[in-house]
């Protein structure tokens, strides 16, 4: 049977690593773009075509890539119709990632198994889904419980002011649920108008003026502050444009003053201001003992028209092919050169580069927190089962496995919690062949304790869960 | 047996999936370098060195590889002595796709099986096929017909006459013989001379002056229409040089008066000149329903006393490393913010930016027409077992493979048409394993149906042939 | 059992390849990082860890990403406790190729079997392996015959007297030590002071005076005749900083007078410096009859305060992003055009570029040497069983795997000689995994000539051992 409880697994040795060792953990969700809203409000849903594609760039995009108008990708059809549409095209996904995802979501957490997803079966699945949907026990925060999540971290803006997450904390409700400190708008002064706009953003959340540099450093470092009252623990960046320098106080201040006045910042100087602030944030973060993600390699919005007609995270965006290990290494370096390197997570979106990053990671770890720089899991276009597979090589042969944090979902979808469930089974399918050919040692609490670990333990412990 | 009815078929599913679903459908080679005379006149050949090894550099270069001087490979040694000197190097090409190509090609059209190529059977293999290629039905037509071709596209020069096509349309003979509208040479402004001498040519092509950047573009139109006119479906670029911005007509007008008074084209500026013209070319296409080709990450002729002594296309090309993606996304995005863009497939040449293009790709799907951006064949270098299995890796995994319109050949061999074979049994051999280990669904009629559209249907429909 | 005689050997037909025709053949190890001292000496060791982890920076990267503090990597920590701060170390290193190593290089030369390291069997180790190294029968040189080493390559610089090769040479031992032409410091011009002192040397040892370009090259010159001298038949380069674009003889000239009267030279002009020496270089090699290799990717010393701690190639390097395809063209093109190419191995460390890099070899093959240019083995990073797999796999279908001159250690440990036989136990999998699918002859005689090749025979006849 297609995707029954040994799906993927596929000698002796994975089935058990999985029944045994991982089926059982919980979930961290350590990067999510999930509402935290939806989670705090446990929100309801009519029916699935809400769940799966309200949002859900990765399948409008499969949706237009066979042919279906934006009305029902991201447009206002009705959600039969959009739903309609995409059983058209789930059949088409044979090898795709959404095929499986699809049939994963099906199973979890609707229990319904044993179907293709296709128009011929689009009436069952709404039937039931929507009957289940309804019953007011598959809300937001039902289907985190249901699908055995212990934290969730959202992604944030400095100024939020953090509502749900305090609303969800005063419920007591056992689901942790923290945000994430995203910056990125900070950083963007080379885009001089939208950054104004977001400073003096800041200057509201922060309630303080924001004469200088250094008082925009201080707005920040007190959102900083704000988001660690609210259980926050890590920072997240997206580096899109390099320069292998960084600025001086004054230079920086310089550029500052220029861009508050409205002259557009250039290229170089606006990368060159982001890594000045890249290692002001570094040192905030490794203060407070956070970790910081990176995420590197996204080209995004190339697609003008549609960046026009629909937005950003509309799913037109694409893999960049900059050369950033260089520059990289120098973000990395100057916070090491002034003992402000925090535990860092790399996630590269254009595989080219893994080998590169999974080593230069490598390069910077230093003998006292075990597995402080961290290779980070296959994200976005590469988070499926080629992707993963080769991420775990990558990360095995020129890292050290047993030390990974493992997986996330970085989804803006409640349903991709299966994609924990995805990874584990991949993770035990490519032990297991090791086992079975010698590779590893065929002992299988051994082997069963790294699925653990990379499965639960290892970020339960790197992110003080 | 090595190269027997069910070579690379290893499962049953895979057995079945070729046999029954995709081994009998004809071929639609899209893109090739076959001379449209030699079809047209169905050129005969004196023996199985003129069919293999006359310009054929890909055999040159792995000769070259193994000792073989060039007397032998491109040189005016006799045919006799060329195919010894060629069968004593394939027994030192194991692994290498020429070992499999070489046995394939034997086996059809000759029927020659059950032997290994080398000395040993050198003269078997010459008396063999040189009875067969004396008789007069093995002439290139009769190749054609005997490998199931139904429609081949040849690539031609905007100055070329056509008369082969136009000679073959005449014929009544039911293969479909197409040019390919290929204006590399008017976008190759840098070579000032050349491309100078280029437009003489085009002059007269047109029957019309050029005096100016619109006549210009006038007498590229002309002969677009004339090539529509020829039965042309598809355009075809070659994509070297790299710059993000177009020019403004004045700036472009101004860029071509200068070139047409002999002054050398700065790199940029011809970067430019040249985005300029795929814009007005992209046009063109778009409003005659053409699919456009783009071929991306050749290092042409580094090897300068090589490319002196013999030219081109002599077998010493490589692999460029330049950083395309964001050059090539705005090349698209202009045409798409016009609404010119065509339907437009992009194959590339340096695997590692394999992942990057096919996301490219699904950042310009327009929703309406299913597959309209295609990333393309493994191409040239990558035309073998291990680059075909990647790219429809990453086909699968990042595009929807059910829409890929398949194999070409892109080849200077008649003999090349066992590649789609090669690719075929290649296909079917993924998915057969798939089906065994459950990560598809194990339905011979659903995947089946998978293979002939990829083998077959989705080219007919795609080129509308 | 894990690591047992056919460890790896998945096949049949790849344990009879690997006991027939591979497993008895010496070792021809043409580029090691060795003391030649040592060798010349039979150095004595008190225990495995002087033997495992004195210098051996792969293991103290190991160490440091599992929280190992520096005292007992590079540190002055007593042997015993590093011993045990890696035995602590190796149960976390699953799928990781120090894994696979340390089990093997307990099997050979200690003839350790059926344990796992770990701190559980640690002391065992520690007391049978000193015993053993203590027992005067465990010297340098007797570990290489115990490998069954036939000839080993060190790398020297250009000052370097050989007095430790020539020592060796003396006593008529059978082993081969040949040094290696390494003059990367005759080229860093652009640390024009560190330059400046290497200059003095060479007058030093060249004993001659160094006024001007003429001079210097004279005097290189002279170092390479007395490196020929003492058997050397190699030179080795590191390029790390790429300009397309070498200098006229006077321009080289004035870079040169301007460095050695103490001006900087800035890095455009330091890279064509660089280019202009490796084209008279390459004319030495040539005229010769060396082999020249080529180490193309590290990104060095990323860590600034690694590097200030603990010096150069302490495990902290890194992979480079450059772009280098058009420079290393050019370089190969310039000597190609003057006909100095020699015969050329070009070891590549960023995996991205192995298939352009195994392309461009290709398109300077001559038809003359087969095999004249090889895509070398696997290096560093990448000397592991998915590396090794991937270069095998990129080297076979792009060129010609029987022509390739195998594997090498590139190491500091004499312990390292057991990653020969890894690599042959790769190598083997791989074809017996072939011949077993139909896609190569299941010959065994053929199959095996091309083992027996690829692990010794070529090499042999490459590099005139």
């Amino acid at each position: 049977m297609f995707i029954d409880a040994d799906f993927l697994l596929d000698t002796p040795q994975a089935k058990t690593l999985f029944h045994k060792f991982a089926e059982a953990l919980p979930i961290i969700d350590y990067h999510s773009h999930l509402d935290p809203a939806a989670i705090a409000d446990n929100k309801q849903f009519a029916n699935i075509a809400q769940l799966w594609l309200d949002g859900d760039h990765y399948k409008w995009r499969a949706m237009r890539t066979n042919g279906v108008p934006e009305r029902l990708c991201s447009g206002a059809a009705p959600d039969r119709e959009k739903f309609d549409a995409w059983a058209a095209v789930v059949p088409r996904l044979l090898r795709n990632p959404l095929y499986h995802w699809t049939h994963l979501e099906l199973r979890r957490p609707f229990g319904i198994t044993g179907i293709l997803f296709s128009p011929k079966t689009a009436d069952e699945v709404w039937e039931r889904t929507s009957a289940m949907l309804q019953s007011g026990k598959f809300g937001a925060l039902d289907i985190l419980k249901k699908m055995n999540v212990e934290a969730v971290c959202t992604t944030d803006d400095p100024c939020d002011d953090l509502a749900a997450h305090s609303r969800h904390a005063a419920s007591g409700d056992p689901v942790k649920l923290c945000p994430t400190f995203r910056p990125d708008k900070a950083r963007a002064i080379g885009q001089t108008q939208a950054w104004n706009t977001w400073v003096s953003r800041l200057e509201q959340a922060a309630g303080m003026k924001i004469t200088d540099l250094n008082s925009f450093k201080k707005a920040i470092a007190d959102r900083h502050d704000f988001f660690a009252q609210n259980k926050c623990k890590l920072s997240d960046h997206s580096l899109e444009a390099f320069d292998e320098e960084s600025l001086s106080d004054a230079a920086a201040a310089e550029i500052f003053n220029s861009a508050r006045n409205g002259i557009v910042v250039d290229k170089q100087n606006a990368a060159r201001f982001s890594n000045y602030l890249l290692d002001f944030l570094a040192g905030l973060d490794a203060a407070k003992g956070w970790v910081r993600q990176l995420h590197v390699g996204a080209l995004r919005n190339p697609n003008g028209a549609a960046m026009s007609e629909l937005g950003p995270d509309t799913g037109f965006d694409a893999i960049a092919d900059d050369n950033c290990v260089a520059p990289l290494s120098r973000i990395l370096d100057r916070s090491a050169q002034k003992g402000t390197l925090p535990r860092t997570i790399i996630y590269n979106l254009n595989p080219r580069d893994s080998a590169a990053f999974a080593v230069l990671c490598g390069s910077f770890q230093d003998g006292i927190v075990a597995g402080k720089m961290q290779y980070g899991a296959a994200w976005w276009f590469l988070d499926q089962m080629d992707g993963i597979t080769r991420h775990l090589e990558t990360l095995s042969q020129l890292g050290t496995l047993s030390r990974f944090v493992g997986m996330l979902t970085d989804s803006r979808s409640l349903l991709s919690y299966t994609r924990h469930e995805y990874f584990r089974r991949i993770l035990c399918r490519i032990l297991g062949r090791d086992m079975v050919q010698g590779l590893i040692p065929d002992d299988i609490d051994t082997v069963g304790a790294l699925v653990a670990d990379v499965s639960y333990n290892n970020a339960k412990q790197y992110f003080n869960f």
